[in-house]
């Protein structure tokens, strides 16, 4: 069984790495070079499925300056179609909707394989922003031209902590057809746990089966991916930040507080029976933490319990 | 090397057990009855030092109704010196000093034995409260009386988790005199964590020695004592309060994540090299819950690492 199925059966504990593609200025050769050396690169990790980001400007999000200035990237469908062509497992492909106008969104909608592409819907990241097509235009579309299509939700355990309701969002998301949910960069288990808690006891309340939450783990290897990881709304605790920030080797420190995040929330996770997925990816483009990136997942790989 | 010794040495890893007096209504027969049950109790428990709170009425502190009544409870120093003198270990007693005339702490602590008693000045709740006894004067009588006496200090993660100063709290208490720390009931380990973390860092910068932290635990048996664990101030996870609210037994459910709690911050002082030490209390009177806070304590004595 594949992603695509598992995931429509509610299954749990699958695998994914997430990329954003390269920068849309680079050559079509030096595209090529990045999938195929990234391809290389996840090679020996068994993966369930590859996610592409699709990276929207938001500087409408944060009024602070951005730590790693935005440049625009190709878009993740085009990277997938043109540079990944002889990737072998299915692709979860972001779509920041309101870059898109409801046309190209449909046509995009229109000629994937359900079984080789999944989707994950973002909405506009403020409400100010003027954006082709909503959130709720875009459930719509799906519904009415590919159905069949997996389509997945963002999910913020930080937004859980402030406002409370973010269990809601995932259980109205899921009545608009969402069949799964990854969420941000989590160092804040507390808060992952609270959503999940919440999430699980208002599905049971209302007679729902929870769908998988694929939490999403990074390395954070100097102060400068620290300091973007905040600006991108992560909440790292202030105790893994003193850590960060005193450590000698900080990739090494963050690569095993992510770690231990990440099994505290299997163990979580199976122990409310919520279905759940793992997906690592490197915020940072350095070789160094790509590499710890991948090191991450293949430790994750040996500490799922697959179907094999 | 007994409990004022090891503190003053800034050991490590102590254990100790809290209790409230009897009401101040109950005859002297009554409260001596008590006593010989506690101490039957507390008997086969290794403990370095028992803790005797001073309770205030706190109603100005809260202005929601108090899930449990409040009664006055016996001076602590009075139960200790009337209904415990066959107790083998130092006692920690607890000053309430909002309720003492200067004249009345001081003659206490001039009555006290520094190798039997040590100390730990409550300010008042409230700033508004009227207090015959202001914690800055209190701190201020025991360094011109008693400076050998070992005075501790209050502290309160959840302050940290909403203002981020209490570690700048707690050293300026160690200023003031104060050999170590002990917390409320902790549940939010995170918020433990990150206190413990900003204290550290803030006593290396200043070339300070942190003090021992001494971390509180108990169970709770019902939804009547979580509530009244809230109202008391403790953040309970979203996470952990869905457990209690839901699993069939409640009060082993909340044996079972006071001593995960435990255990993650003992590993983490230890790795943080911050001298600590562990508080069993029952917030409530029921028998079971004492009973199962004894056996909270029993378990965390055989994974402290103890001079015996």
């Amino acid at each position: 069984m594949d992603l695509a199925q598992r995931i429509e059966a509610r299954g749990s504990e699958f695998l994914l790495f997430a990329l954003t593609p390269p920068r849309l200025t680079v050559t079509r050769e030096q595209a090529q070079k990045v999938a195929d050396v990234t391809q290389k690169r996840l090679a020996p990790v068994g993966l369930d499925g590859l996610v592409l980001y699709d990276i929207d400007e938001e500087s409408d999000r944060n009024p602070q300056e951005r730590p790693f200035p935005f440049l625009p990237t190709i878009d993740p469908a085009t990277f997938r179609a043109r540079n990944l062509e002889g990737w072998s497992t299915p692709v979860v492909v972001y779509r920041a909707v309101g870059k898109y106008e409801e046309s190209d969104l449909r046509a995009w909608l229109e000629a994937q394989d359900a079984d080789h592409t999944l989707t994950v819907f973002v909405g506009a990241s403020s409400r100010d922003r003027q954006s082709a097509t909503s959130l709720v235009r875009a459930h719509e579309l799906w519904a009415r031209t590919r159905p069949d299509l997996r389509l997945g939700g963002v999910t913020i355990p930080e937004r859980h902590t402030r406002r409370g309701d973010e269990h809601l969002r995932l259980i109205s998301k899921q009545e608009a057809g969402c069949s799964f949910f990854v969420t941000q960069v989590v160092y804040d288990v507390n808060a992952a746990k609270n959503l999940v808690s919440d999430y699980r006891y208002e599905c049971a309340a209302r007679g729902l089966d929870p769908v998988p939450v694929v939490f999403t783990f990074s390395v954070c290897g100097s102060l400068r991916t620290l300091e973007f990881l905040g600006w991108l709304g992560v909440d790292v605790p202030r105790w893994i930040q003193n850590d960060l920030r005193h450590v000698a080797d900080t990739l090494q420190a963050s690569y095993e507080h992510s770690l231990g995040a990440a099994r505290e929330l299997i163990e979580y996770c199976r122990r409310m029976r919520v279905p759940f997925g793992v997906n690592v990816e490197s915020v940072s483009i350095r070789l160094a933490e790509i590499e710890a990136s991948v090191a991450l997942a293949q430790q994750l790989e040996r500490e799922l319990r697959r179907p094999r």
